[in-house]
């Protein structure tokens, strides 16, 4: 086999879950910068909600690249970055890109990465909150397509 | 005068934008990167639609870099920045993000720029036409708003 | 509504705030960088004073860009940045210039950020405490003209 | 000899400059970013006027920071990096900081270097004229210190 073919989130996907997630931060009153990119970790989809910090707008896409990359929530590294940790120094990797804050989440089909979600501009949960929504909206869209 | 007030686009009118310039892009057929910044040149929005080029996310986003920083069409420096040209060099300037290809337009409200919006996957020639159609339909939406 | 104004400082309002942690800086026989951003981030005024560090300048201009994208004073990240906390890693954020030590402070107009001042050369608490210096001389000029 | 001792501009010294610099971009009708550095390209002090464009902040300093490090005003370099000429590429080099775009002098004493300034928003002819009255101005403040 000397290509394949791969499944990854197109625009339209995107739209959803970015949808979803400015839903949740006007919810929870917390304006945010909200990136999605495919499953190559290329920008899709952006959005800076009224009031998103400036200097979230790079964390947010580089929340999303990492999920995307590494293929795991970026909260994971929370336990694994600190000194004498496994992963310690890895936010130093890609060119300082790898983001290791909370709020970046892989969006996944049939346990396959297709693309992921990166949020920023609240706490590290209150961003995780809102690209949970972002990515569950858009995970439910794969369900009902399936189903038909 | 220790502090004034500027004008800027906001997500909604960056939104309005977005969708014009991909309606054009459709018309054309040339799927385009798209991307909305505001007056200070920090991203509001962004779309690549199926089948833009990897390589013109940046483009795109650093084209509309250009365009609110220095307040013109990124195609004015044709003639400029060739060998010789006065600006001849600009295309390296602010970390490499200075783009000097068509395509990277300023959005105007009475006079003042208060964002730009750059595409990229074209040429030149097909990414300010779809640009153009963005900026058009954004500043349409100031004049109505002017008339009420 | 597809636009908005924002409220911003000027280089006058700079020029405040740099005069006053000029003076300040002497007062306590520290010399340093002083930087002062707009609303955006964006470079208003800086000066380095005589015996002022070299590989502070980048120090100084790097908290002010932090303080006004983020909105907040860069001494409250100390808890937050070490290993375990929130917000660990987020200084290699923004291309690195993501600053988390002391000395940069949001400049505030009726509850909004309008600018932010960066000092160092000297301790985290002295660059906060000249910085501190320059942040009320322009705010208290806002305020003069607020009553005029 | 181990050792020597280097005359270098003073933050007094670049004041002098920037304010005759700032002083003649109001009369020409261009607001500017003016930046001077030391001797030894490190920035002493920078003003954004109202107006001047962000995406010449970066430019300004750059202008200056070549013209300190190569000793020669910017605009020397037009006839000499383009293709073919003896200088070509040398805009990619230091990073890319390496401005070859009119608008950056050398401030001299008694032949020594001793610092640069760099203005950039207009166009070059504009940038050096307004780059030349700073300079003179402080050249001129050598002159009158030798006579006293």
């Amino acid at each position: 086999m000397t290509t394949k073919t791969v499944p990854t989130l197109t625009l339209e996907g995107a739209r959803i879950a970015l949808a979803a997630a400015e839903q949740r931060a006007k919810e929870i009153g917390v304006p945010m910068n909200i990136a999605i990119v495919d499953h190559a970790t290329h920008l899709l989809n952006f959005a800076r909600m009224e009031g998103a910090k400036f200097t979230s707008i790079n964390i947010a896409i580089d929340k999303a690249f990492t999920a995307a990359g590494h293929k795991v929530p970026t909260s994971v590294y929370k336990e694994n970055v600190w000194p004498g940790g496994p992963a310690y120094g890895i936010n130093h990797t890609n060119g300082g890109r790898f983001n290791t804050i909370g709020g970046g989440l892989p969006i996944v089909l049939d346990g396959v990465v297709v693309g992921a979600i990166g949020c920023s501009t609240g706490t590290p949960a209150q961003d995780e909150d809102v690209s949970t929504a972002g990515k569950k909206a858009v995970e439910r869209s794969f369900g009902l397509k399936a189903k038909l």
